[in-house]
């Protein structure tokens, strides 16, 4: 249970990283809407372990196959299957930790849950299991920015203290090739050096470091968001933090809004052309949980990789005292390859409310 | 769309502030629960306006009734239908407003979503709404308590700058009954009292203030939470965060696992009895999504009320510069009331992850 | 579990005839509707006991208030409450029987389910829940009719072996007023003075009678129904086979199916204007689970109901022969009255696969 | 939309005839269950093309693959992905008729519905598409049997005018080699042979013939099926008129019961051990939606296949009027094969109401 995502666009994902694969079925697309293969690859390449210095040396192929559902590059309004086959599995790093719950890893809670422990460990908490939701999420971003024009960008704003603090008129026209120019996804050359230096240290320490992801949808028209529990923000922040390793999620102004006064807070409405805009954006774009046509931008804490390669103790599961080395090939920072992850799962959940809008008014 | 929380324990809500009534519908609450009608009544009693001298000084009474599912105290398995009657409506309050959008309030999104404006303004984003939350997560609060003896603490742990922050030994052992010494529910005397200061300046100012609530969940077992989409933390997020004003939730370290690196934010397991438990919880209770048997704890932000009496330049719907000064009777600071909105959200989620969890196994 | 139907277009009822009422949430409703109560009451009427001298004495007196959702008469977009009280109870009657399950009723299979024994015997099993339905689908029915100009009517066209069997040309034109010149809603005056003489023989013997509805809906719109499971035949199945005593649907051809060839059961298309129309119609409107535009057409069956004066030998709940003599007022045949059932519900599918609809191209 | 059945053991399917390849996802079975991929093997070997003289020479080859969530032969408690490929794609076939909207066919309803024409014409309406219903039905069969003891068993009960007109004490018995034992698959051998001509003929005729299927479940605890949409027959009816070519569901007694008295059709309990047991069961094992633990039975009718090689007169798309004589490899009646696809459905409605039945009590 669990692994559908969306009322009207629908994506249920499946696989481990020890099976044959892992893939999505999404339901509800619209038809007709152009889809590139080329563009789903691109986005699992920004998730792909071993892109860079900075991440796992291990070479994943990752290429999606469309199994149904779009002929000719066009949708055809049924589902659309997406696999990606597994390759490179070394299930022996694995099983050899098999009697030690990995501390902050989903070992020991999957075998709470489920009564067993598979090779995979935590099974569909395997990083892995993010391919199904950008392979998925670039289905939905196509459609959003082909129907409505939506874009949405994620950047790394955080990696451990090094922090890129910006206000919206300072990142409202980032893209994803600037993005793209650090390999760390920070868009700041300089906070970018830093970033990638912290990440290095950790390695060498075999340690690893959390940060922060920062990310916006430009031109989300107004009124998507369903009250009372379907709200927009909170859509996405069940949607971010059903993403590896996030701790945390904030819209808008997020806990610095506890030291406002709602005079300061407020966003006062100014005329737009023939309509209205606000005049400052501490709502991120939402309000009631209906977007109101301002840019939407929202922030997930991701924890440290759980993963590391420094010794720790820590019990087995007969509760005898272990010391444990990660073998695993892991990256020493999660967020840059997160990146992708984010910004799919903005795009499930925006695609989805836009059909649901579809549905208010005739 | 959107008035439907859960997947077994399901919960519809319905109403608006100006009409004549609130309620929920709570389907799939297992049969043979002892359900008190008063312990709902103490529930919504503890988020009522006009409780405190820091709230609206609205009487309204708000009395729930039961319409079905409960006979002789016991719930029959079937769908039990709360509804609670509105009084003392003043609609000419916001008739007056109903030509200006009020900033950073739902009015303008909700006439942008459904292409009218209803009396109530945003509609079912007043605060009157969260009454139907209140009233069903007492229901599945007291399931929760006589199955699993699941208790639930919330507390305001946060009001403009003045904060509480502890760590979990610290508030490990809140009850309620603490937390309700202060009429602000902050647990520590000398806090409150700050709190108290600060949300009576605001009003003075004819301002308001933000806040945050911190709250726990004891004695959920291990295993509660589905992978991938619906896991326990991604379902809370979106709980928490479709309560009106939500703006950021965390869920263990939260944000301030950016900047710790995986060697200390590692919670390492050691001997529990003839199981396991964490030497430490940064994971706040949640591993891979999953319950692993700790304390769950998390925290919501809230922005400051967006209704205040202080004069604000804004606009009308035509574009037109007003100035607005809000005349409804609002309270300065939400947090206090909005403890019991917390627990109610909090019991929802585990209630219908708890029978979630009844099928994974045999 | 189970009281929710529809995926946007959703209905939730609630509610034991021994409670205090009994409801719907029509959550999905778009914003701007017209809906008049009185129109909802006219259908309650119409399933309403004691309206002629074929059904129970009882004169319930079912009012139906509206909750929310719906201002100066036009639909808000936002959940509709509605609710019928409870009246004229006589749990006495009910009481008696406890600890007999009453044959080929819910009793039995509900203590089964739920472990307990309710003063409703099989809860909502009841007659009475049907009130919600077709309070909802009036709702449902008003929605279609001014968006889409959809109309529906059914009519009972088998009483035990009297049977109105026609062709589509001889029923295609049948208007609800029609249907109600005879109280037992057979359009053909002969056939139902057959019928009404039936079950006054029938109630004479202190026996029951089943019997089948036809229905119709007209002016449906090509493309409605989700392959592959929600069909709009199987979804109008579902619906059919969910209201009580039915125990058979058929669409368009039904069982006669069987008996033709392919070449006989085809139906051909042919120019209808600028379109094309089938010059038969076996596929009763619906072709690959999608209306094709035609007039859909199903029947329902329904069993006698099963309580009855007569005496039975049956046992109690510890095995002991025992005789049950019905003393509860209830109708020696269920059709009549559930004429606005079957439309009900036939409104509650189509509204949604309405909606569904309007996702499916841009 | 539309391809996902359950609640909670939840099967989505993709695939169309002439993309890739046809699969499910099966979310919700609990894990350390035991899945025999041969069995599942042997359900689409039934389902299979070419497998006799009866079907078409089409020799697919439909090997699945299971993709996720099973691991040493043992569900993971994972989603299970499950893969069958398509090979032999004639699509020549096919687009032929691309601008002739087969007569009773889905091509011309699946055109309005998504603007478009694919190459497999009817989209998700053909026959292939049930491949993942037949797999994903074993895997809830063999949770069925593993845990519950749970049977079913189906067979051809009618093809054209020949019908096998058993009752339950004559048929209940049957076991699936039986029923294998004659090729059309109806375990009466004078009646298989009559069949067989029937259809033989229809073939030589190049027309084709419709029938019905009947299928009991055996083993079935009492108290599944959720009040009130979500009655046991209610779903069964669903997931069966979702089957192509289904055009009629009865359970129990069926349109009989029309014909029936109330005293003549109830099912009066006599004691059985130390519970209760039914004397009849025109019930068909389900009373108020919910099993009461008889033998659940029902059948479906299946209207002869609307691709006939036969010429018949129909119109293209701009209605000009034209010959069609189908090519396509097709069966002259679907029953026989359609037999392990009842038992497919039967299997996957009553995994998730087993389910959901958990939930219920504790």
């Amino acid at each position: 249970m669990g692994s559908t995502f969306g009322t009207i666009f629908k994506t249920t994902t499946f696989g481990e990283s020890h099976g044959s694969g892992v893939g999505a079925v999404v339901d509800g697309c619209p038809a007709g809407i152009t889809i590139s293969v080329d563009e789903i690859q691109l986005q699992l390449e920004r998730r792909r372990p071993g892109q860079s210095r900075l991440s796992t040396p291990r070479q994943e192929s990752d290429e999606v196959e469309i199994l149904s559902g779009v002929e000719d590059g066009l949708t055809l309004g049924t589902p659309i299957g997406l696999l990606v086959r597994n390759r490179n599995q070394k299930p022996g790093d694995y099983r050899k930790m098999a009697d030690i719950p990995r501390p902050s890893h989903a070992d020991y809670s999957y075998r709470m849950k489920y009564g067993l422990t598979s090779s995979s460990g935590g099974g569909r908490a395997s990083a892995r299991e993010t391919l199904a939701r950008v392979a998925a999420g670039s289905v939905a971003e196509q459609f959003l920015r082909a129907v409505f024009g939506v874009e949405i960008v994620a950047w790394v704003s955080q990696v451990g203290a090094v922090e890129l603090d910006l206000n919206e008129s300072e990142f409202k026209d980032f893209s994803r090739s600037e993005v793209d120019n650090a390999i760390v996804r920070c868009p700041d050359r300089q906070k970018a050096d830093l970033m990638t230096l912290a990440i290095e240290r950790a390695a060498a320490a075999k340690d690893s470091l959390g940060g922060v992801i920062s990310c916006f949808c430009r031109n989300v028209p107004a009124g998507w968001g369903e009250p009372v529990f379907d709200k927009l923000d909170a859509l996405l922040a069940q949607a971010m933090i059903s993403i590896p390793a996030a701790k945390g999620f904030v819209s808008g102004s997020g806990f610095a809004a506890a030291l406002m006064t709602g005079f300061a807070h407020n966003d006062r409405f100014v005329k737009d052309g023939s309509g209205l805009k606000t005049k400052t954006n501490f709502s991120g774009g939402v309000q009631g949980g209906i977007s109101n046509g301002q840019l939407i931008h929202f922030k997930v804490a991701f924890k440290p990789v759980p993963t590391i390669g420094r010794a720790q103790k820590t019990a087995d599961y007969e509760g005898r005292e272990v010391v444990l080395e990660g073998k695993g090939r892991h990256d020493p920072c999660v967020v840059p390859r997160a990146v992708p992850i984010v910004e799919a799962m903005a795009a499930l959940t925006l695609a989805d409310l836009a059909l649901r809008q579809r549905s208010t008014r005739f």
